[in-house]
């Protein structure tokens, strides 16, 4: 709730003290948590007959007693203090375009982060760059994941080659002509956050200049910006949110407050924004639902508010230099990069001096383009200076996993395409809540996976769908 | 935060969960004030070399230890369970007047509240009524505002004759017809609070069922409500609002999150807001200066708006049955029945099922007005059925000090007067801060007033205050 007031409600005068209050709650959560008492009331717990639901709540309070207490405070104090300062850095440094004016505190945070990396490592049993991985992926292991990247890093770009050059054949979409009033943008958004099954009597929809999600089960906060210029991108935006927080709200209340009753990981969370994002939103099927809602909306019409066009703006490819902009094809590329250096950099085999050549001649090879300057280079993103080794592979999970859970949906109800056509999210609702979302942390992703789609996570469901949606195959 | 957000922002859904997350953070705040460590570090401090400011704030400090430990958790418990049962049973009784159904509990509560009385008072030394007082007044106590109290008993009820009896011959004024769009009413009220001093860098203005001051000193968040029908009232009230705020943004800085750095207690707190809205803004000069710019807000025009009007509007005289629709000449009465009669149920002296008869003699002989049902009587405050004992006195006491604060202010700095016809709060604003706002916990009430105006709280300030507008004195 404070971070959520902090985006949308705080003045601006209130900033230091807020830090406070949000530091003062982190060190009484980490008090409450490495306790003295705690390892032997956990180890007392596990030696109780337990059902399935108590057992998976008690290995997930294990994994974040042994997460808080695996780390020395003074280790965890440098790389707060460190990653602050980098990210106050990156800030400086990226509209100057200044890699030197960052590289020290990133060279200092990376250093830090491989020791962070052995000494979770060591404590987990596991390898300095999967204990990182772990934190964002609970299970997440590099040796996983790494088959399903070659596998895209050999297929998509003759993939987005063939896309782009069938693309270059079609007529271009046009953008509908602004101004789109916020209110009416708002109002939009709204009534399609309703159709997908949002609650409002446990949440609400505000502004804020970065979207996201957040709040707890029974209240959920999403947001979003409005440009008045352009409706098409930020309504999207408010279903990538609301895919979010429908996964929230699905949580098993029956745990509620208990670890075993959160959300399961970052892959799995990005993978029920992209599924109702990518998968539903952006399909032929809603996007002609939408149509007529947005003239309705802005009281509009013409050829840019036509169906055939806004599915057209909203399937665009174009590949470019900043992943927060690409398209969902060519979002993996820039993401297998990503994933490459930063393992790189954690095992000590790519210098942060080298970090600009490296991601260059690598963006290079991946998607054909040049980049000009470090601020659409390896300045674009804050994961790195603000700490984050380790959660890239997960947005790219999540596109991947969207795809199979949506493939696996379908299959189970085979209603779900022609009932989106009518706004009618429920049946797909319906068996996210069951397979997904009810779940909670019960079982691993990968478990979870498994028994939600009959198989592990692989590459081919997601390959189809941008086969079929931008190669009509 | 939560309680604003809560008030403010939160959807009807969130409400239980918030009410478990307000319980573990009060629980939180309880063990950590109440750690066995603390007793022994306050008395080592107690043995040192101190400055004043720091030997006020452990005073502070400690008084805040002995209340936290003087009472046996069990007693907490059943206090919380038996005054939150008390809200809801008064919610539900006062609709329909029906003082039965709430006096068993009410009954509970009072022997509850005669044993947190008596146990606190063993710890703090005072009588059990004091005992109670001093949580809202700390150091306030009865024997002193007694003699007040029996002065304003005294010479209130034959000058509220004779404002009735000087009133009754003159032209009543009109109301201003509405609607009054609530984005006006907000603008003209945000002009007003910037006027006063408020800092917007540090605070917001929000509506909310009942309006209140919240948040913290860099970042205050005040409340109001609109009623389309009229500004007359809310103006006023966000107005009331601002003088708590006030205090808040001008409590002394270098002390932030300390004891002696919060806000002295609920008389001076009331003070500040009284002296805002009576002493300053129903003056007739600012009425003159807001009249234009009300008729500006609203593009109206007329006898209504005229400053005159306006003025005798905000300084009319209506005895009632109702607390908090009461003028200032007769809100004391209220004040004084309640007190009387908390007290007498503390001693064990009032009964719960008398309450009603001696409410009703007390009203009718304090204010000439039969009492024609529970709702307009014994059961119109929430106070007494939420647990608040001891907290009734702090609303005159409050009154009191605002009029002799406001005579001192203009005793120093003459020009004040003259610069508030003018919109300009800043002399008025410069006093305050030096010798209330900025003082902080420093001093008890008693000494801080006797430092700002040379004398301990009297009466006589604000009885000339009110001969002074309404007898024309």
């Amino acid at each position: 709730m404070l971070h959520w007031d902090q985006s949308t409600m705080m003045p601006a005068g209130g900033a230091q003290m807020r830090a406070e209050q949000l530091a003062e709650l982190k060190v009484i959560r980490h008090e409450l948590l490495t306790d003295p008492k705690i390892n032997g009331l956990l180890g007392a717990a596990e030696n109780e007959k337990l059902d399935a639901w108590q057992r998976a709540n008690l290995r997930e309070m294990r994994r974040r007693w042994r997460n808080a207490t695996a780390l020395d405070p003074k280790l965890v104090e440098a790389w707060s203090l460190a990653t602050s300062e980098g990210e106050m850095a990156w800030r400086a440094a990226r509209p100057r375009s200044d890699f030197a004016a960052a590289a020290p505190v990133l060279k200092r945070i990376v250093a830090l982060a491989q020791e962070i990396g052995a000494a979770l490592g060591a404590a987990l049993d596991l390898a300095p760059y999967d204990a990182l991985h772990d934190g964002y992926e609970p299970g997440g292991r590099a040796e996983s994941f790494e088959p399903i990247f070659a596998r895209l890093e050999s297929e998509l770009p003759p993939l987005l080659a063939a896309v782009l050059e069938r693309q270059a054949s079609r007529p271009k979409p046009v953008q509908p002509r602004g101004p789109f009033a916020p209110e009416r943008q708002k109002a939009l958004g709204l009534k399609l956050m309703s159709l997908a099954g949002f609650d409002f009597e446990h949440g609400r929809l505000d502004e804020a200049p970065h979207p996201f999600c957040g709040g707890v089960t029974e209240d959920l906060r999403l947001t979003t910006r409005y440009e008045e210029a352009s409706f098409v991108s930020d309504l999207m935006g408010v279903m990538h949110e609301t895919g979010h927080a429908l996964y929230e709200q699905g949580l098993p209340l029956a745990w509620r407050n208990q670890p075993v009753g959160d959300a399961r990981g970052m892959s799995l969370h990005e993978s029920q924004s992209l599924l109702m994002e990518m998968q539903a939103c952006r399909s032929r099927g809603i996007v002609e639902f939408i149509a007529p809602l947005a003239r309705e909306a802005f009281n509009q019409s013409g050829p840019a508010f036509e169906a055939e066009n806004l599915y057209r703006l909203y399937t665009w490819v174009a590949p470019g230099y900043i992943r927060v902009d690409a398209d969902e094809v060519t979002y993996p590329l820039h993401i297998l990069l990503r994933t490459r250096l930063e393992r790189a950099m954690i095992a000590g085999e790519l210098a942060v001096s080298d970090l600009p050549q490296a991601w260059n001649e690598g963006f290079l090879k991946l998607t054909g383009l040049k980049v000009p300057e470090d601020r659409l280079g390896c300045l674009q993103d804050p994961h790195w200076y603000g700490g984050d080794f380790g959660y890239f592979p997960t947005y790219t999970l999540g596109a991947l996993t969207a795809a199979q859970l949506f493939q696996a949906a379908v299959a189970a109800k085979p209603e779900i395409p022609e009932r989106l056509r009518h706004g009618d999210f429920s049946p797909l609702l319906g068996w996210l809540r069951e397979h997904v979302h009810g779940q909670g942390s019960r079982h691993t992703t990968a478990e979870l996976l498994t028994l939600a789609t009959g198989r592990p996570l692989e590459p081919q469901p997601f390959l189809a769908h941008l086969r079929r949606r931008y190669l009509d195959e």
